[in-house]
């Protein structure tokens, strides 16, 4: 088999077979087809597409070229969650706690923050002793006796995305429904969970530009989970604005917790419900009514908020110690009128270069900062209202720019909803 | 300005900018731009297409990469001739010699053969003594003096395009009209002449496969011609069997002296006179018949030949030692009928194999080694006739392989045109 052979079949929009796309894959991770065949591929198949069966065998040797998690040992439902990427998404940190307060698992890997969103791991070592490495016996009897553990993503976890996606990365090939659904399913199978629920973000800034494309990355994920024998739902979500009140790790951290003790932004809670209403369904069959209310009767008891405690601390976190720097900064509106947008994007790239984020793989996180929003989009402003508030330390601020990302006008604008439409379960 | 941005503009179909192109190519070949990264922008060209614009920074680009030859110091009308790759392809040296006792001057910069193609400078070396590298002096005294010249491409001429062609023969991008385009009229432009003549090959084998797609080959070449202010036009000809009798570098001069000597093949005979009215018509306006005439009195006063003679000899060849291998087999049919066809891209390679060719560029080449071929498409062929003289050397002979590039059928045949259409002029 010859790779250039492989490149010109795709290029002439023909279906790869398994065997083509297993040669494609592991001689590009035994180094024998080169960084620069790859990528002439990736952008064959950005252009030319993959049907279902060619997106499945691509997962398929994907999966297997790391560990493969086996989860047999967790006694229950283990449900696991992952968001396409968003900003101020702490809903891992509420969402789990919630659940293991229900009776599910979630016995998840997670990723640090790249770019513009955040990592839920990054999130968790904002609190002082907070151990993101546990064996897998830890790992194991955490989740049994807690009902859920969050962990740093092991090395050996679908090598092949890690090495296809930083090429994809710094070649102009990210937008590609069977190359995502392709990366994301494989990481999520590798993971071990039977029940997998996708936050697809839809919208400009997200991963998907366009409900059409999200419904389609949505079906390629939910088919590709059959073949696994796994039970998919993708939560289709809208991505104008970011999630809740708080961006930065340990602001995020702070705003699960007031969540748990009943406090929640309306968009925020919005999502969580689905998300948790979508879990019971397609894990224990639960109705949405009954799980709104088992839920509401777990945060209201305090036991969902004793869940992230026991988490916590079976992690060696100090949940008294969450890092947030003294200095603050308060931006107060200098127009009047109602909040009509704000550039998401732009925020986060704000918030990661204020250094709650990072730019490369090497830069060092600075757990405090962040901003607290005091503001959602169709919200009325006064003038000299408070919009935000910067939590700083190093780094300058930009208040003209920060001030650039909220859009106000005179005109009553709506209040968007959050969930978009539930697909697959 | 940054490549990941223009990758994204061509894949999502968008025309680049003149800035765009320059700083593409500029940054690849300092190195800023990587391979895996122009691979993928070449997919994107491949599979997105170029206009006429695009592929005119394109050329202009890669043409000031390197050396721009002035042949200001010629006296009298420059014509030059570019195939695009044949088997059995002795134009340049039965072309030049004929134009030049015509009056015209061919100061023809050559490659050698890569692949199942051969190469003007690898023929010429056949000739014991051939000098293919001069000073710029001696070439332009040469042209001026006798009307010719031919000498191997200084390493400096379009070096874009060299770095550019060696990614795209790895990474299946090598066909696309505006990259093939710029790659051909780069170098003809940076090679000094203002009359091009293009053979462009037509059929399956040949670098274009069909007769729209050289269409629009000849349409971008002949206006990307007109902003350089060059007069370029294209010989479309059909490529369904080896041009003339002789494949192989040593013989192809012999069939070039015999051609010179008035015993021509007829497909032969009918291009070069396409190739050399086109000539007389594009540079000094000579009417096809006054062209065809001064062109058959060259050839019989044996002026023609003299030309040939004079090149070689101001080129330090011995014409009376030409290399040609001692060992010959002839080849007899078995079968009895009418030749239909004859497998040219497999012939070109089985002569490669023979010792005729390159492989990769470090091969050394065998000069008196080929075949000679007995029987063209329509033949008849009586049983035990001879098809071809195979001469080798060091290398086995598969007998079977040879027989089985000639497809010899029971109903008649037609003869087929080699000329197909002329475009430009």
């Amino acid at each position: 088999m010859n790779i250039i052979d492989i490149i010109v079949k795709k290029k002439n929009k023909e279906v790869l077979t398994k065997e083509e796309i297993e040669y494609a894959i592991n001689s590009y991770l035994d180094g024998t087809v080169k960084d620069y065949q790859m990528s002439a591929l990736l952008m064959a198949i950005v252009l030319n597409g993959m049907n279902m069966e060619e997106t499945y065998y691509l997962t398929n040797v994907m999966l297997y070229s790391g560990d493969v998690n086996d989860l047999s040992e967790i006694k229950g439902d283990v449900v696991d969650k992952h968001s396409t990427g968003g900003v101020g998404d702490k809903t891992t940190l509420i969402l789990g706690p919630i659940l293991a307060s229900m009776g599910l698992k979630m016995a998840k890997m997670s990723g640090r923050g790249l770019g513009h969103t955040g990592g839920t791991i990054d999130k968790l070592e904002s609190i002082k002793g907070f151990k993101v490495e546990l064996s897998r016996d830890e790992f194991i009897k955490e989740v049994n006796e807690i009902g859920m553990s969050v962990i740093s993503q092991s090395g050996n976890i679908v090598p092949a995305d890690k090495k296809l996606y930083q090429l994809r990365d710094v070649t102009g090939t990210t937008e590609s429904i069977p190359l995502i659904a392709s990366s994301i399913m494989s990481k999520k199978i590798a993971s071990g969970s039977k029940n997998i629920i996708i936050d697809l973000k839809v919208g400009n800034g997200a991963l998907m530009k366009d409900l059409d494309s999200a419904r389609e990355l949505a079906h390629y994920m939910i088919e590709i989970g059959k073949k696994f024998e796994r039970n998919v739902v993708c939560v289709l979500t809208n991505m104008s604005e970011p999630l809740g009140k708080n961006i930065g790790n340990g602001l995020e951290v702070l705003e699960s917790i007031d969540y748990l003790n009943g406090k929640a932004s309306r968009d925020l809670k919005e999502l969580i419900t689905k998300l948790v209403t979508v879990a019971m369904k397609v894990s224990v069959g639960m109705s949405e009514d009954d799980a709104i209310k088992l839920m509401n009767e777990k945060i209201n008891s305090g036991e969902a908020l004793d869940k992230f405690k026991q988490f916590v601390k079976a992690q060696n976190g100090d949940i008294d110690n969450i890092e947030i720097s003294s200095k603050m900064l308060q931006i107060n509106s200098s127009k009047e009128g109602f909040l009509k947008s704000i550039n998401t994007l732009k925020l986060g790239e704000l918030a990661r270069n204020l250094g709650a984020g990072r730019l490369s793989k090497e830069d060092e996180i600075d757990y405090g900062v962040g901003f607290v929003i005091n503001k959602k989009v169709g919200d009325l402003i006064l003038p000299g209202e408070e919009l935000l508030k910067v939590y700083y330390n190093k780094k300058d601020i930009r208040i003209d720019e920060i001030l650039s990302c909220f859009e106000v006008v005179e005109e009553p604008v709506l209040k968007q909803d959050i969930i978009i439409e539930v697909i697959g379960g």
